[in-house]
């Protein structure tokens, strides 16, 4: 999938890829669904294991917050298919893999943020802000630049997210969230 | 398309539903890719021509920045299919049609931040923002709610976008774009 730059790829041309027998391919994971939510898992799985980590961590809910920016946008520039195998199996095969993706990706993300706001107003750092639009802001600010390379290419010449890319997004994106969340200087 | 809730409906359905006949509407946009260009640039020229009229609105620069975020949430609020529609012909129909999009729709968008971000950094009210970060961020965290359906039902038991939700994103999308566009206070 990174090789080709995109998703649609067959379950034979991946079992060819891999050496291995598409009939045990296709055994093992029923169908490309089935083995596209296996190869997400495992990468949500580790994604959520970091977050469990990040919640324990020694630090202020507002630095545990920058921390979470700048994960979510290192995750998807160092995989960069992941972008868009989560946007295929939550939004274009069915509501039971959308439900699968919700459950295995979206909820532990969407509970480690309810707790990390909620320290943090507890602590008198945020103002209460709702996680349903915190989620989903931030994920569109940090997914919209890499699911966008059309709009990136055809409309401002840039055929991919390099290195400066990203440290501007992780800059611009971590000031749009403390905007919307650090308590306002009476 | 809103009836249906998606943008999978066929030319053939489209003709029947307006009582014209299906080669006639074939003949005038070609093909359904056609028919919906048409339908987005429709929707976009409006758009496009509010924000020529907000440039030259009499107000701050910072004022006419949270005007454009209102805008676009109440814009994807009003045409729910707008949304599918522009992620349908941006990023699943192919290099030529994306390029058509990016022609009738982001580019007059993008220049449109540009100016105002560079009139407002002029002004004093801005520091110096990447527009390409810029828009792509702003549209991301406005769009992400009203795309991410299945996210928002799996994973927050919430069906649809209403008015309190709408409000609510208007309100966080712009501290965030406030938080990120300012000037800081020394």
């Amino acid at each position: 999938m990174i090789e080709r730059g995109e998703t649609a790829v067959s379950l034979a041309d991946i079992a060819r890829k891999s050496g291995l027998n598409s009939a045990l391919v296709k055994y093992h994971f029923g169908n490309k669904d089935g083995l596209l939510l296996a190869l997400l898992q495992r990468d949500a799985s580790s994604a959520v294991k970091a977050l469990d980590a990040l919640l324990r961590v020694d630090a202020s809910p507002t630095a545990r917050l920058k921390l979470h920016v700048a994960g979510i946008v290192n995750a998807y520039y160092r995989s960069p298919y992941l972008n868009r195998l989560i946007h295929l199996l939550l939004h274009h095969r069915g509501p039971v893999v959308a439900r699968a993706v919700s459950d295995f990706f979206v909820k532990p993300v969407a509970e480690f943020e309810r707790r990390l706001l909620a320290e943090g107003t507890a602590r008198g750092e945020f103002r209460a802000v709702d996680p349903l639009i915190f989620y989903f802001t931030l994920f569109g600010a940090c997914d919209h630049l890499f699911y966008g390379r059309q709009a990136l290419l055809h409309s401002f010449g840039v055929a991919e997210v390099g290195d400066e890319l990203r440290r501007r997004l992780i800059a611009h994106v971590t000031d749009m969230v403390l905007g919307a969340t650090l308590k306002r200087e009476e």
